[in-house]
């Protein structure tokens, strides 16, 4: 049972463009009906579009930002592709306000489609890539691989030259929000630390889900913000993944040099193992909601956040 | 206050692609971050996404399938431009349980990005056109002008050549509900017509939002499903309008013909005026939506749907 206040959503950041010069065009969009485009005016592009819950009763009052990975949207926190509850649920039905973002150029913030824009052309992950880097080939992994096809479908378009707009579309979700939790996935967890030290007037807590890209150093008086690093399981057997994880420690140690605090969970060494890198969507998903709610819940207590 | 037993979220229809023999290439992700993209493998392209609201205790059983426009997403029938609540609040609030797709190609349903797998290139409306096509110029109209930024913004690419693979994941997406009430606009409004007939075992009634591209014709024995279109202000004074409602009035003769039930709402007929096309984003927003909710608990009476 989830009771809300209110729901809706907006867009931040962004800037308009205007085009001229380009030749009109006949575009086809059935047998019988064509018509003259022109590709000329002006547009609006580079914004993040956020969605929001607000339950009527918070559990606290500072709300949560969901921050996406690389190529994926605000739908990886949603029902699982086993169709289970997802972390979004989980945590509107424990009364935590959340706010997801699809940032710059992924699922409702759309894309640019302005020829020329854009320097470089997007990429987009194949299963067997992602099979790859999400560790799914390790035996006893818990991701649910029968349901393969919609980890594929909610995989998009990803433009490798956008990070900086990203970086911007966030900030300003901050600035929008105000005080705020960040619950950054890879490329998401990246983009969360360097927001938790740009926004730090706001950000109460950063926690990171196998984050890629941290900086490796932080503007100094860092207000004593607690950050988590929760790293799945097979780290250890993957190269790859090994020197994502050290980067990692290297840049919390960094953090707390600039006076943050920082806490890493190696999920196996607490008992909890299988995990790949989609951890919101194994099998045991619900086991890692529940401790990261006991987290807040004790950061909350300790006086983190109001 | 809104009161939910569930939230979430899944995909529905689509294929499995095969991409082979494209060369690798270099991608630059930041100044010191470069790796080899391979462009080959299994993809997953042309579902659609759905977000459904399920309420506690709801207003009938019969959930509502709100269905975009061309060129936009689910987004539209959340919060106005403007930030007012959009439909999709009002009709959570009155406990009515909504599904909101996102189709083909659009906002979080991702858009196929290989090379020559679909034949056109996208096309995206500028503001300028935007203003033209929804009647903005007509002085009187009820759009927010100033909130314009935000129409553009949830504005995204759109391909013309993805009306069949539409419609074919709208039909999944009915399957999978079962019975359901269809709330198409403009774009969304002509693919309602055409699942409400395809799929008329399940669709309980089709509402339409100034329609594009109803059907001319359909299949006898349609089972008395009620049809409701409904036509903004300025219709009389832009041919290009009054063209498009003749041809919805002619086809909803059709739909009569075939077994059907229907009804047009000239809104200022009915003493609401200043509707653009942009209906559930003008400043009236609320009272077309509490009059389209009045119809649904009419026909709900009535015994159309349970």
């Amino acid at each position: 049972m989830i009771t809300l206040e209110k729901l809706g959503s907006f867009f931040v950041a962004g800037r308009q463009v205007r085009v001229t010069g380009h030749p009109k065009r006949w575009v086809s969009y059935s047998s019988n009906v064509t018509t003259e485009y022109n590709p000329n005016g002006t547009f609006a592009i580079e914004h993040a579009y956020v969605q929001y819950f607000l339950p009527s009763q918070p559990r606290f009052q500072t709300p949560v930002l969901l921050i996406h990975g690389g190529g994926l949207t605000g739908v990886q926190w949603e029902d699982t592709p086993d169709g289970r509850p997802g972390w979004l649920t989980r945590l509107l039905e424990a009364r935590i306000a959340v706010y997801v973002i699809d940032n710059v150029e992924r699922g409702r913030a759309g894309w640019c489609a302005i020829e020329g824009e854009w320097p470089d052309q997007p990429v987009v992950r194949s299963d067997e890539e992602a099979a790859q880097f999400y560790r799914f080939a390790f035996p006893g992994h818990q991701f649910p691989m029968k349901a393969m096809r919609y980890l594929s479908a909610q995989t998009v378009p990803r433009w490798p030259s956008t990070s900086a707009l990203q970086a911007s579309a966030l900030a300003a979700t901050i600035e929008r929000m105000g005080p705020s939790i960040l619950v950054g996935f890879s490329q998401g967890g990246g983009l969360s630390f360097q927001a938790a030290d740009r926004q730090r007037h706001h950000v109460r807590a950063c926690i990171t889900l196998e984050p890629h890209g941290i900086p490796t150093s932080f503007s100094p008086g860092v207000r004593n913000i607690p950050a988590l690093m929760v790293l799945g399981d097979f780290i250890d057997q993957d190269s790859y993944w090994r020197d994502m994880a050290q980067r990692g420690r290297d840049s919390l140690v960094a953090w707390q040099k600039a006076g943050g605090r920082a806490e890493v969970w190696d999920l196996p060494s607490l008992g909890i193992r299988g995990n790949t890198h989609m951890m919101m969507m194994d099998r045991n998903s619900d086991v890692i909601i529940d401790k990261l709610i006991a987290w807040l819940d004790q950061h909350h207590e300790e006086g983190d956040f109001s």
